[in-house]
Parts: structure tokens; C-alpha cells; sequence
């Protein structure tokens, strides 16, 4: 594979955060990438690497913040839109031009319950210390968990049952896509982020519990967990945990309310 | 225009929203569409006939929110995946390639500006009244105006000015795209929610603002904006006006700092 072909990560270092769900579908695929922000910076690689792209000095149409997929001449960033031109590429989406609008679509609903989950600990601004908005993403954490959640993991649970094709365990068409991989992380930070709050909630979506076991079971991705590659969830990324903005610390409204 | 290939714009009948970014699309290019949410329930429209695609009752995939564009039996949410799929039946993006990813990343940044926007006065909850989170909302609205807004002002107007072909009127290309329509919506608004900080902003983003004023006097928009199909901004979108948001109101650093 020549530079022309080769295809460049480039992703803060330190988190999984949105570059996860584009790190997960290469490795699924076992294909090969540079994850650039985690090469030294003697290297070309680094926080250093990542700016130079956000700068708009790294060739290509200037991307307004990472993840950002380099391949030759092309310089793409916004997570939904990667992988929406990665995983025809990859083999991770059906060929169908149907299941590939679906496939984008549910994926959106995704990166908005990212936006959503990152607003529980940072409800007032994203430079500010999670100290300095504590009592503000108690309130938020509280809505998000009684309100906003049920509502997605019931929308992604529903899909699951309605895709006949999939047998309950694949999102679009009846083999794995990219937006089961990314389905597959959303439900492993809200496990790790709100663990009170998705024991009470895993009742309600046992498909999409499956979906999760199945994909961290998968032959690639297993290996790709248990690898240093993996990143291990922390209090710097979209999930965090809190205790203090998981159930239990907040006040719910009565069962049935 | 039979059935099958008849445009059908699924979206809250009383604000702009998100849903106008797809209105402005068929507006510029004076293409026919049916808004539904408008129709009267006797005519199988209005709130009615969005919640039943909302449940998934109104066939194809089931969207999680509107905006929401059926066509025949295509149905799709999300509005930049629905103007990704349009714009080019439109004539509202360029055939390379290179333009459509760029356009469709712009478009997606342009979506995250407006979740932004929308939490400057719900910061905490969609489903709790402005006034049950305004002491937070005056918090994030000053974040916002200064640290993000500026931000993405900035980068947009960088992205005019590095745009040669586009001799700085054009976000993609030599000729109007679906991206400049929404980013005409982005700064009206921006200037009928925060008209101080806009005024504050207004030097720093000649290009921008030339853009806005060339949109709204496109012929087609003009007629548009002019006619009781353009509902005027309000308390209820997106983009609202509280004073007590806006510059002037809220404590700001010094100039330079």
C-alpha cells in the first residue's frame, strides 16, 4: 500500500471519543491504519499533527476538529461522514443504496447521543472543568438519564426488532455494520459512564444487550480490546464516570410517572 | 410528478428548526414539495402525521425526529443525510466528489453549530421551559458567545476565503450550494437571537455576512422570504431571542484577553 492509499487517523491520543467508532471499524476489518496522533511527534506524529490539520496546513479542505481521515489527496472529517465513505470500502455496510441511507442516518442518531452524553458532565462549555459546572450537570445528568436515554436505547432496541433480516442482531441488512460497531460503543460508555442507570434500564433493550456481547466477542474485535491499541475508557473522553451523576445520586421520578 | 417521486417534508408546522435547511433547498430551486406538518389533519397532515413516522407507522425506516423527507418508499431523517441525498437531484452540489464530501462536512458542522445554539437557552433539559433553566442558559449563552461562536464564525469564514474558485461568495466550488443556503439560515439567525454579538462579530467575517446578504437576495429566496411559506423566527426554534442572552447582558473579558 502506497501513501496515495494509505489511510491516516488523526485523533487526540489520549481518549477513545468519536475517533473509537473509526478506530473500531478498522479493526473489525483487520485494515491497516495510521493512528497519527499517537505516533511520536519525532515521527510527524503527536497533538502537534493534529493541529497542523485543524490549522488547515495539512493539506485538503481544513476540517473544524478531529477525527480526521487523511487518504492521499482527501482530508474528511466529521465522524458520520468517515465512515460513511470508509465502510463501503471496508465491507461494513451493505451494498444497497437504501441500507446505506439507513445506515448513515441511524449513525447520526448516534453522534447525537454522543453530543448529549458529553453535555451531562459539560452542560455550560466544553473549556470549562467538570468543577466548574458540577451542580448544572447533576441537573443535566438527571434529564438526560429519566428523559433523553430511554428514549434512544428504546428508538436503537426498536430498530434491532423491526430489521426481520437481521434477526435482532444487526442493525441494517443481516450482517455486522459499521453502525453496529458504533452501537456496540455507545452501550459500552453508558455502561461504564451510568452503570446504576443502564442496570436499571437493560430490561428494556435485551437485543441491544446482545448486540453489545456479540460485537466485543468478535473475533477482531476481542483482540483489538484486550490490545494496548485499546484505550481504556476515562474521565477525559465522552463517558465519564461520575458517581455523583449516576442514579441513585439523583433524584428519580416514581416508577410509572 | 406522481406519487412515487413527490416530495414530502415531515417537520414541525410552526418553526423554522432544522426542517427549514430542506425548505430553503427547495425554495432556491423552486422545486415542488409538500410540507405536511402544515397541512391541515384533514388532508392527512399536521403534528399527527409526523408522530406516526415518528413511530415508525408511517413505512420505510423509522426516523428517530424530524426533519424527516419521504419519497416514494424512501424515508429519511437527519437533515444533513436528507440533503447529502438531495442536493445533487436538486442541482444544489457540484458532481465531484471532493465537493460533496466537503459540502456534506460542512453541512455536519453547521448541524453541531446549531445544537449549540440550542443549548445556549436549554442547556439542560429540551423537555423543561427556558425559564426553568434561565439562570444556566445566561452561563452557556456566555460561554458560547464567546468561545464557540467565534470559533466557528472564524473557521467559516476561513473557509470562504481559502475557497478561490468560489472567488469568496461560495462555500464549494464557483456556484451556490446547499451549504450556502444553510449558512445564510445559520447567520440569520445568529443575528435575530444574538444581534449584539453579532454586531460585536461582524468585522471579523466580511465574506460571511456578504453571503448572507447575496442569499437573501437571490431571486427565488427573495420571493420565499417575502411569503407566508418563510415563518418568522420566534420563541419556539432553534434561534431565540432573550435579550438577557445576549451581549451586553452577560459579563464578557476584556478585549484582547
Amino acid at each position: 500500500m502506497g501513501d496515495a492509499d494509505r489511510y491516516e487517523l488523526y485523533y487526540w491520543p489520549g481518549i477513545q471519543g468519536r475517533g473509537e467508532l473509526i478506530r473500531l471499524a478498522f479493526e473489525e476489518t483487520r485494515t491497516p491504519y495510521i493512528d497519527v496522533g499517537r505516533l511520536p511527534a519525532s515521527e510527524g506524529g503527536g497533538v502537534a499533527a493534529i493541529e497542523r490539520m485543524r490549522a488547515g496546513t495539512g493539506g485538503g479542505v481544513r476540517p473544524f476538529a478531529p477525527p480526521i481521515l487523511k487518504v492521499g489527496d482527501l482530508v474528511l472529517a466529521q465522524t458520520a461522514a468517515i465512515l460513511a465513505w470508509l465502510a463501503p470500502r471496508l465491507g461494513l455496510v451493505p451494498d444497497r443504496e437504501a441500507d446505506r441511507l439507513a445506515a448513515h442516518q441511524h449513525q447520526l442518531t448516534i453522534a447525537d447521543l454522543f453530543a448529549e452524553v458529553h453535555d451531562t458532565h459539560h452542560p455550560i462549555a466544553v473549556g470549562l472543568y467538570y468543577e466548574d459546572q458540577r451542580v448544572e450537570a447533576q441537573r443535566r445528568a438527571r434529564e438526560f438519564l429519566t428523559e433523553r436515554l430511554p428514549r434512544f436505547l428504546d428508538y436503537f432496541e426498536d430498530l434491532l426488532r423491526r430489521n426481520t433480516r437481521g434477526g435482532g442482531q444487526y442493525l441494517i441488512g443481516d450482517r455486522i455494520s459499521y453502525v453496529d460497531l458504533s452501537l456496540f460503543q455507545t452501550l459500552s460508555g453508558l455502561a461504564y459512564a451510568f452503570p446504576r442507570a443502564m442496570r436499571r434500564l437493560a430490561p428494556q433493550i435485551p437485543l441491544s444487550s446482545a448486540l453489545r456481547d456479540h460485537v466485543a466477542a468478535r473475533r477482531h474485535i476481542a483482540v483489538y480490546l484486550a490490545s494496548p491499541r485499546r484505550v481504556p475508557f476515562s474521565q477525559h473522553g465522552i463517558f465519564r464516570h461520575y458517581d455523583e451523576l449516576d442514579d441513585a445520586a439523583i433524584e428519580l421520578p416514581p416508577a410509572g410517572a
